[in-house]
């Protein structure tokens, strides 16, 4: 093993070549190279980069050091999508029944929520009897039979990039535009999926703060998937403030079941249909323009949210929370009252999302539990006129204790002016 | 332990406080930082690079890692000299006495060959009975007494220098100026001395290739050794080819007796006066010029090699080696002819040097045992006009299986050509 010299090699900014990398996986992983070398090799990463090959091969290297997933049955049209992490993000729980509904196939793995941002686990855990793990085999039996299932991610996926993540981790090596897109596509594509959407969330709110590093990982991404036989597109959208109103896991599944009712907030709704639109132009090679519309049709007449049904009830799920919210987790709630007259200036994400989880939407350690009904609902939004003594939100807990952190976060994260700030756009760009 | 903020700060590029670096050499020589976290570090250096401050922080820091000689006793005039590794450099030998014959005071610490580079102990050892090792309190008495004593590194000197060297040389990351100078000053520093001339080596035979990596790593030295309150400067001299004529370690002595006695090759001689100038300045405050000329005076008039005669018969060594050259151990002469008629182009000092390793002068690996008459004398330098048939060089071994390789090493390190090359300064520049 040559790794002496591919760590002199990327400290001075060369290129490494395909089989050092697959040899550097495969060592590390087995175990053969010992974690100070790997953590030096990963820190010269960090300084020097990699090119966009040697971030291709990485992932398919990661990609293969453990199983993948095989959906071939499906043809083309096995289709997935992955955030990059955002809050308020529900977008999964609308656009895998829309695209489901209309002849693609979604077998979904997901995460749990980690920081500030949630995960579409712990979301579905709010459905009382929903069941996030099914066997490989009654996995691909309801993709077949409903079109759609999403499990829990498995541990057989990617391992070594599960094993190179914790040394990360510890050595200040995560926030690394080519390790984040290897990681992050090593385990998409060994979920199979023959088409992948990325949506790349731009903002306070999201681990990408600027537009120019968002489009940098996507490019990366968008790259790595496609040097891997898979078509991906990705799209820039916007994370400045929250997705929709709801924050919080069964507040989440609440609105998200208002959208696929023909309801809920105008924001979600469009950007689930931009989504849903580059989903569908992957999995049947339309104009995304013309997929966005027959996405939109399906939302109106009830069919994405027929399929919502089934795919919950074939996963043991009470199907009924879509149609009688009522029956999700419900937390005491706390109204927040404007202290001033003026237009909401700006709601910076992260730190809504960081009030969410004091609240008990998320874990602040591995160990935390979460309240299903916890969480936010925003009464504004930024750009609107907001009168003193009117609603800014809503908290929901079942621990009164951490009001008062909440409250004092969440006002902190939301400025008051008195003009109307600038719009910015829902989607920024897309990468086709 | 902040060592993820460290990681993260210095991969930006950011300065380290002088409280973060001195807990970070502590915690690490303790054990409580993971090699991990240690050779990120490590490699996040490599690449941003570190401050003067920084390196001096660290020097001081690694210095205080353990014993600090104290040689107070001796007041200003305790002085120390540290080449960077050359080949056929013998210096020391002559400089001790010399400057230990004006009155200065040399407590000398010298290491081991290193590479294809020699080492003053190895040398020093090929003299029948020298004693390598003393008690501090006989090191002391002799240097009381006689003005010098060179003895073998001890342990105790700078052991977080060693456990880091010891990580550094795995994970690529020795040749980095910043911690090159902070290694070598740490150690350098807890010998003792208040004045240190140091003779940074520059050309094809040193670590540093070329005149501006010299440089910068001479002030970053320079300044780290300042910060620590003692005097120093540094000299860049020319290892473009070997210096003087004799590599090896008896042969090594040998050629140093000759300049004690006042013959020798005039290149050696003259470096030597003039390192031995820039130690007696620092040591007495005189003019760098003046103190040359006394240093000239010392080798004319014998005094020095009196010094050198009562040094080794001191540490147990026998020595009429000085004047009988003869006492040392010999190994049988080979010859190398030349193949043609021309100048002798270059020299390169680095394959000279592996050749001489190659007929046991060196170690290839730390447990291999040296020949004390192994060696290469030079028959030739750059810049003479050979004719076809004269010798080149001699061999000396006493494994002559090992001739066929030697050669063909050292004729690949000499290049021949029509026109006499120009010719290079011993000294190329001097830090003050």
């Amino acid at each position: 093993m040559r790794i002496y010299e591919m760590l002199h090699a990327k400290r001075m900014g060369e290129e490494h070549t395909r089989r050092e990398i697959e040899e550097l996986v495969r060592a590390y992983t087995a175990g053969k190279i010992p974690d100070y070398q790997m953590s030096a090799w990963l820190m010269a990463v960090c300084c020097r980069g990699m090119t966009a090959r040697e971030t291709a091969t990485l992932t398919d290297a990661m990609m293969h050091s453990g199983d993948v997933v095989d959906l071939s049955e499906f043809g083309e049209l096995s289709v997935d999508k992955h955030s990059t992490g955002g809050v308020g993000d529900k977008t999964s729980l609308i656009l895998a029944p829309i695209v489901a509904s209309l002849g693609a196939k979604v077998a979904k793995m997901s995460g749990r929520a980690l920081g500030h941002t949630g995960g579409t686990i712990d979301k579905l855990e709010s459905i009382p009897g929903y069941r996030t793990e099914l066997s490989r085999e009654g996995f691909l039996a309801q993709v077949r039979k409903v079109g759609m299932a999403v499990i829990g991610q498995n541990a057989d996926l990617a391992p070594a990039d599960k094993k190179i993540y914790a040394l990360r981790d510890v050595t200040a090596t995560v926030d690394c535009a080519p390790l984040i897109a290897s990681s992050i596509m090593s385990k998409k594509l060994a979920a199979g999926a023959h088409n992948i959407v990325l949506d790349v969330k731009v903002g306070s709110g999201a681990f990408m703060k600027t537009r120019e590093e968002g489009e940098a990982l996507a490019r990366m991404m968008v790259d790595a998937g496609r040097a891997c036989g898979r078509r991906v597109t990705a799209s820039l959208t916007n994370m400045d403030l929250p997705l929709g109103l709801a924050i919080g896991n069964a507040l989440e599944v609440r609105e998200a079941a208002a959208v696929l009712r023909g309801e809920g907030p105008s924001d979600l709704r469009e950007i689930c249909l931009a989504l849903a639109g580059e989903m569908l132009a992957l999995a049947f090679s339309i104009p995304a323009e013309e997929a966005k519309e027959k996405a939109r049709a399906v939302l109106a007449d009830g069919r994405a949210l027929e399929t919502a049904e089934r795919w919950i009830a074939a996963q043991g799920g009470d199907a009924r929370v879509l149609t009688e919210p009522n029956r999700l987790p419900t937390a005491t709630e706390y109204p927040i009252l404007a202290k001033e007259d003026g237009y909401i200036q700006s709601m910076n994400a992260e730190r809504i999302g960081i009030a969410a989880m004091a609240l008990g939407a998320g874990r602040r350690t591995k160990e935390d539990r979460i309240d299903p009904g916890a969480g936010i609902v925003l009464a504004t939004k930024t750009g609107d006129l907001v009168k003193k003594g009117e609603p800014l939100a809503y908290l929901y807990t079942g621990k009164p204790h951490t009001l008062g952190e909440a409250e004092s976060i969440f006002r902190g994260a939301v400025t008051q002016g008195r003009n109307a700030p600038q719009g910015m756009p829902l989607v920024l760009s897309i990468i086709r």
